[in-house]
């Protein structure tokens, strides 16, 4: 169980804008675990399977073309990992596993219509394992989901894992499409840990920087540095029902993507286009900020903030944040030692860990699941 | 390895007419494997859930509603272990693992348009896992696609593991949907076994009763025995360009299903009702006959024929294949010991448990593949 194993992990989120792929070392178990990073790298979906992607996410595509895109994205997340093997001159047969989030193209933890609570990730296991010749752990979501939890967030079980300190309590936060934070008390017991998400992350800022000035994201925070605030905008974004509801609690596309930011771009469309942007990237720092005063800050004392994810680069976001917590230091995961910009796709390393030990990895306080349950399918090659 | 297990197996097959569940002691692996059953059951599917089965079929849902049918199926799927385990008072979670394959709703093993070679079968494993709180083994037809395989058919390695005999060389077949055989050599080796698809197994002769006699089959055969032959669409079934394809060769609802029956009917919508039903009887037979004498008895001499599945009921069938091979003895797989009924989901069990210890259970022969490899992603509940 301490021997040391080089792995890797993909990773491919809600926002669309790339798929992490990182290999590492990995050894031992649950708080045991240690895992060092040896590479990372972003790859680009091509244009053609992220239109089919957008089409699976927006719900227009029919059995056909899931099963087809089901093993697209499978041989597209092998591909990256052959690509970054190569680069490292090693083997992706060297790898003793794969563990792959897959890209979920639906989640619904409630039921909706005659539909029944699920999670869809696309992007076969077996499909990665078969092109890799490594055994790949998948599938993480459901297993939770089934335990009447929400299948999400599942990464609070890896900050709990990896970013704890019985000098220290922290709040581990990462900001991706949308924003979770994961509450780690320095006693290091696992039944206080608790976490949610806060709501957008970038989703919202960069769905309009795209609209607005054509480019993927706001570079470093600049374009929302020079705005100014368009405060009923401001007030209409702090007074989503989501900001305020009691954790657990977990969004997505579905509340703060692009049909909800597009309304109220549309409203405000008679702004200058870094006044919305200001405003966005203000918003979305607030609606952090009120949950992490409102659902820890209530009942606990808090010494670090540790920030992970793209919302690291917007130095806007950091310095907005840190100014409204000026009792906590805030810190990105880099300066403890886990790469800020691969942590998930490490954290799926971890949780795929877990699942070949056949040990748990969900996170009951932060998923609202009755039990711990082992997650994940295994699709072995030998 | 020689540890006796306590399994079951769950086989929903393509002509959607329910549910086997089987539940069996299975010890070894590969040609050292022993299986025995001690209880198995067909449930229906409830109606609602059918029709949502057969929208997914012909293509007829989105993403949200595969989403949710991979999840209603799966727990579907649990609730009928659950129940048979209750009758033969045990508790699912004794079970040492469950192994189900799945409803096929997409299986082309071809590119087509813009969509990639897949499979794709729901009722997720993890769900399963998490109600039975069993270890289950799922979606095994991926890995043998992605080594260039059809993915099907899998069964041949389970007639080669349980049916090959020192003393006869025998032919193992399937009448579901549709039919297929494999061939068993008595010198026992895995390279002389090959194996596929005949054509139409109970899947023609089943829409038609339906359609005219509004019953699911034709009990013992007893309509098409009374019926006469209509010589050209006796003939135009035998022209099929499936039948005289050279194997590896597998085929479904595409090629035989209710699309290419209904014409057929409506070509011949004057004749009697029974005529009709004879003629697919014998058309389906004599598909049968062709493909083993132009693939089988044109190389080998055979001694036995093994029969299971749905179509060792047809008296009428089983009567017709004997008479055209007076000199192979024809058999029902229950006479040596395998129950027909459930022969398929006991097959199942045992490509289970060769995932579970890590070993590979395609048969590059019947398949297409260009190497052995482990099939099946396994969710673990411990």
């Amino acid at each position: 169980m301490n021997q040391s194993k080089l792995a890797c992990g993909i990773m491919s989120g809600t926002s669309l804008d790339g798929i992490d792929v990182v290999i590492a070392t990995i050894s031992g178990t649950g708080l045991t675990t240690k895992i060092e990073m040896i590479a990372g790298k972003t790859f680009d979906y091509p244009p053609m399977l992220l239109e089919k992607v957008k089409l699976a996410v927006t719900d227009q595509l029919t059995v056909k073309d899931v099963s087809s895109l089901h093993f697209e994205l499978g041989r597209l997340y092998a591909s990256c990992v052959i690509s970054l093997c190569k680069e490292l001159k090693l083997s992706p047969s060297s790898l003793n596993f794969i563990a792959s989030h897959g890209q979920t193209v639906y989640h619904q933890s409630k039921i909706e219509d005659t539909r029944l609570p699920s999670t869809l990730q696309l992007g076969s296991g077996s499909v990665i394992a078969g092109l890799t010749e490594t055994t790949v752990v998948s599938d993480f979501r459901i297993a939770d989901m089934i335990q009447g939890g929400q299948g999400a967030p599942l990464v609070p079980y890896v900050d709990y894992l990896l970013l704890s300190s019985s000098d220290k309590s922290r709040i581990a936060q990462n900001i991706g499409g949308i924003s979770n934070i994961t509450y780690l008390p320095k006693t290091k017991n696992e039944h206080d840990v608790y976490a949610f998400d806060t709501g957008p992350g970038n989703m919202m800022i960069n769905y309009a920087m795209e609209k607005l000035y054509n480019k993927p994201y706001d570079d470093c925070g600049q374009i929302a540095k020079k705005g100014q605030l368009i405060l009923p905008l401001y007030d209409e974004i702090m007074q989503h029902p989501f900001v305020h509801q009691m954790p657990p609690k977990s969004c997505g596309r579905e509340q703060f993507g692009g049909a909800y930011t597009q309304t109220l771009m549309t409203k405000y469309k008679n702004h200058a286009p870094e006044d919305i942007i200001h405003t966005l990237t203000v918003a979305t720092a607030s609606t952090m900020i009120s949950n992490i005063k409102q659902f820890i800050l209530n009942k606990h004392e808090i010494d670090e903030l540790i920030i992970s994810g793209g919302g690291v680069h917007n130095q806007f976001l950091m310095n907005f944040i840190q100014k409204s917590l000026p009792d906590i230091k805030v810190l990105s995961s880099d300066d403890v030692g886990l790469s800020s910009d691969y942590k998930e796709a490490l954290a799926f390393i971890v949780l795929g860990n877990q699942t070949l030990f056949q040990q748990t990895a969900n996170l009951p306080s932060a998923t609202g699941a009755k039990k711990h349950v082992v997650l994940g399918t295994v699709s072995y090659f030998t």
